[in-house]
């Protein structure tokens, strides 16, 4: 057996934003309802080339955004910040982990801290071979925004939508499925405005001419919101890998989605 | 700021035996309150140059031997094995940080299947720059035995005891202490049998010619028992690393190991 040889299968990256299965409006609230669902939903597609990365939303967000972990290492009391930072998105993983081990998904956690080194807040190294691993002999590999370590910083944090577009241009993804809490990506924020216009589809070109747009509205999200993800999801939509945007929240979305079955979203592809 | 700069303070490596953070004879059984005690004194001694490593004890051990996960990977249905022992190794380790973090210790953890790739069983290779850099800026960087990924068994053990020796002579540790819940190395099980003689003080040369008479004894652990422990310990005592062995069970006892004062124990030294 040898780390080497990759897996002939092109895997497809899934991402569960922070908002599917915490409530960002409560510190620390798990929606463990929501997890044993897609847990449910993602046993039952059995897919053998699937990456999960996950999202921070009410565990890792407040604590980083008190001790602004995200801005690097200033001054001692951060210290403890970073810890709590990463402790709190264990115990999250630690749930979802729960809810798919708990339905015989052979799922294993890679754990972002412990293998990535960051630089000025982007990859500079990452120590591969365990997530081929974990790829190559069938597992499910599960990884997720985390507080890191950087050569330049000290520390940062990276978050779940970088390690997308980071592990789908590496290992050459098929797909990528992002599933959020709104039914697709929209020209305006559809929790605030009730006119926006939800995208069926777009091409790299219509949403760099979109971007600029969404850039305006602020998120509350330490890593940035939609228009952080859809900067993130560029470099990879350019590789020519097209992205998903759909709504996790909704039975059954994820896993037509992973099925490859129609459903209400928005797809973004090269052109 | 450097990854490649090493900290100029040499470390402590402190293991803490699964033995007392769980009760061995029930599984999944944690001792929260012991973890408590022991981050209390961990936190009265603020040292600035330790490194934790822990074991797996009631965790990981038994469902570990019930897929025969460090024998590598030889069926199907050994993979959710390899799932849970890695996952509730996570559990274990969360309920330790838990109490460090709690204490206001800064204490982060360091996944050994999320960056070390064994063969055969050794360590192969370890991505140690996170480590380094929790070291650097005065962090307690916190690890453990778990489910690791192997380029030639597939998956296997890596033993808290192998990183314990690993570590410390890769990064030049000043001593080790290894906690466990008897009161030193006695030349029988102290458990068995009630005349078993402990040691105060060993030389490599005394402990090599002791250790043929340990094997004997055969420990129900999948890392080894006590054997195994001494096994891992010859290289870096052969490097120069003193190693004390103390009861982590009895309060201040790891307190004063760890500032240097004098407690009960066995001293293993070169010569």
């Amino acid at each position: 057996m040898r780390v080497s040889r990759l897996s002939e299968l092109k895997p497809v990256i899934l991402k569960i934003g922070g908002s599917v299965i915490t409530d960002k409006n409560r510190e620390l609230a798990a929606r463990t309802q929501e997890m044993s669902r897609l847990a449910e939903e993602i046993q039952k597609v059995n897919a053998k080339n699937l990456i999960i990365v996950h999202g921070g939303g009410s565990f890792g967000h407040p604590v980083a955004q008190q001790y602004a972990i995200k801005e690097g290492f200033k001054e001692e009391t951060q210290k403890i910040g970073f810890a709590e930072t990463h402790h709190i998105m264990t115990v999250l993983n630690g749930l979802f982990m729960d809810a798919l081990i708990w339905r015989n998904v052979p799922a294993v956690s890679i754990t972002p801290s412990s293998c990535i080194i960051t630089r000025k807040g982007r990859i500079q190294c990452f120590e591969e071979n365990p997530l081929k691993m974990l790829s190559k002999m069938g597992f499910l590999p599960v990884t997720y925004g985390d507080a890191v370590f950087d050569s330049d910083l000290g520390f940062t944090i990276l978050s779940g939508d970088q390690l997308v577009s980071y592990i789908a241009t590496k290992f050459n993804a098929e797909r990528i499925i992002i599933g959020v809490d709104v039914d697709g990506l929209y020209d305006a924020d559809p929790k605030v405005e009730k006119t926006a216009k939800m995208f069926k589809h777009l091409t790299l070109a219509e949403l760099k001419a979109l971007q600029n747009k969404l850039g305006e509205s602020v998120a509350c999200d330490v890593t940035g919101g939609m228009s952080g993800k859809i900067a993130e999801l560029m470099p990879a939509i350019e590789r020519g890998i097209p992205a998903t945007i759909v709504n996790a929240t909704k039975p059954n979305y994820i896993y037509k989605a992973l099925k490859g079955e129609k459903v209400e979203a928005t797809l973004i592809e090269k052109e």
